[in-house]
């Protein structure tokens, strides 16, 4: 039940595998290039906390509490903790959660909520007047048939936005363009991010042709987040994945692999060369069972296999998982490489949020301070919020 | 950050979702129906409990601690801290497990390794002379070409069965019909459940051949210890994902719906109609990625809906996920229900191994109580054992 690192764990030999490892300098350099491109287009960047779920992650935005987005209550409640007071919890609200959704307003946290309803519209109003607290609403628009929300010129908006104003909880609108994590050239991507804030800004417009004010114009997703060329009428970009990336962001081209900061250590246990495969000690559980880069032009498995050093080892992918064991194979008949028993290997994943969800926090490593033999140092543990 | 019960949590309609639930009667059943086929057929039985990794699923068996598989050494660790004491750990072993290995072993815990290489053989026999403790190795045997193992007939078998016992650390041979999982017929798994006991045995009579002593012959898998029907010079059976099922074993035949354990509870949070899709707060960080049933006759998404109480909502399937959203569809264009925001649904998953550990423990609801109004009562909290 080891869930911190052992005091001795110096380097990443020295855990025991499997664990997942984050690149600080990676890290850091992922955040700073996205609030580059925020800062240039003149928005707020508001982080979405769910794939890392860490405070320390989280902090490397500012080194102080800011804008976060949160997943899921448990995370809004661990991040108020730490002295975070302005949080857009970015799932649609049902009844049962606005006790806890009151609690946190009355701390003195700014808890954005999001809803697409006439029917949550009238529990919330509800709720707010009968908790006498303001409960700041983000309506949910629609860009791109990805998930929930009202497209921009749903009938129903102005009725859901005046409900809201009229009990002091319309706070603006947001959107998400999911389906752009399938838009595989940056010029689709780029049509995108134009859609994400067309329809967003389109749906505030109306809604302040109706007389109600839109404070938030809220848009964002990892793929459009880098595509942007233009918010005019955004108040605050959304991202998450891009704190780590992952294989399906560099299939799209979003990022390089150089840029994907969260792997997960495994060891060889075994061999079986009549079928070409080495065993691991890494199965789904250390991996998670997510195979985004399936529907891509290169499919990568369960992920692509590093050496302890992130150094790629050529053609090397982990292409089966069962619970605890990793199968490795060789890509187009390439050799497969001599790598003994308790040989340690690092596997980049598919998808961050996913595999980061598999443990419950993460080694450190700094790639800024260059390889240290045998085996970069370990920095620090961040712990993961948990549960929901 | 809730992972235990609310003190006010006394029904499946109040603990905040989604979380996971577990049928106690369904989940003594289940236990019930493998334990009389192990008695029948003259087997021990030694429960795989890397499914639901709970004492308290695993107590159900015996009432008290009895043989157990683990599939890490956090399992090994937790169990014998509970008074287990005779522990298989069924993943191939690597040298630097073998500290904690040996810490198990001076406790008094008969924990028996895994491994088929003379590699391994060779750094076990050294570790075992120079800790003056014997460390009890089970060959593992492929009978199946699923992962790891040696063929029964390969010739380097007997050599490793004598650098064991030399070093008084042969105990005997274990193999794993993991392709039993895609046989679809029941005589199908009767004829993989006699492969599999054939090539254990005839590994084992080869050791004998050689004047080396085989006390353990283990076989099993959830599909083959279910169709078993002579388990002749077999000495155990494991197996693990029968103690709560899943769709994937259902859609084989090996279980009925009604025998399924384990679900998660979600919310409706939205409705598109003009999609047909209902919005949950289910996503797959509560359901997993799994979706073993996309290779079967009939794909059941990332899952099947029922009521609170465990009656199917007919024809309601889990068909998409996101992180913290679930989409529900009907099935061949059957009419959508009205189910309201607000209402909780069960999902029933996949494969409950890969499900039970997206969750801190389960909430226990023991369905031999009947129903009780407005939903089954909550009787007790399983946490699960978490980590490497």
């Amino acid at each position: 039940m080891t869930t911190a690192p052992s005091p001795t764990a110096r380097t990443l030999a020295d855990p025991d595998t499997p664990f997942a490892v984050v690149d600080v300098h990676r890290t850091r350099r992922n955040i700073a290039r996205l609030r580059a491109l925020a800062d240039r287009l003149g928005v707020a960047l508001r982080p979405h906390v769910k794939t890392a779920k860490s405070l320390d992650a989280a902090l490397l935005h500012d080194g102080a509490p800011g804008p976060v987005t949160v997943s899921t209550l448990a995370e809004a409640e661990a991040f108020a903790d730490a002295g975070y007071d302005d949080i857009t919890y970015a799932v649609g609200v049902e009844p049962r959660k606005l006790p806890r959704v009151i609690a946190l307003l009355r701390r003195g946290v700014t808890l954005r909520i999001l809803l697409d309803s006439t029917e949550q519209a009238m529990f919330v109003a509800a709720a707010a007047r009968e908790a006498g607290v303001a409960l700041p609403a983000l309506i949910e628009i629609d860009c791109d048939g990805h998930r929930g929300g009202l497209k921009p010129d749903a009938p129903g908006l102005p009725g859901i936005g005046r409900l809201l104003h009229d009990a002091g909880c319309l706070d603006g609108v947001l959107t998400h363009a999911g389906e752009s994590y399938f838009r595989h050239t940056a010029e689709e991507r780029r049509e995108a991010a134009r859609n994400e804030r067309d329809a967003a800004v389109a749906a505030a417009e109306r809604l302040r042709a109706a007389g109600l004010p839109v404070a938030t114009v809220s848009v964002g997703s990892t793929p459009t987040a880098h595509a942007a060329d233009d918010l005019t009428g955004v108040t605050e970009l959304r991202a998450g994945n891009y704190v780590f990336f992952d294989l399906v962001m560099a299939g799209l081209g979003v990022c390089d692999l150089t840029d994907l900061a969260l792997s997960v250590v495994v060891t060889v246990i075994g061999h079986r060369p009549e079928y070409g495969w080495i065993l691991t000690d890494g199965g789904w559980m250390a991996m998670s069972r997510d195979r985004g880069t399936a529907v891509q032009s290169q499919d990568q498995g369960y992920g692509l296999v590093t050496h302890l050093d992130g150094t790629p080892v050529p053609d090397l992918v982990m292409t089966d998982a069962s619970q605890e064991h990793g199968t490795l194979t060789a890509r187009d008949g390439a050799a497969l490489p001599e790598l003994p028993i308790g040989t340690r290997l690092r596997v980049l994943p598919n998808h961050a949020c996913a595999t980061a969800a598999q443990h419950q926090g993460y080694h450190v490593i700094d790639g800024g301070h260059g390889t240290t033999a045998p085996a970069p140092a370990i920095e620090s543990y961040w712990p993961r919020v948990t549960g929901w």
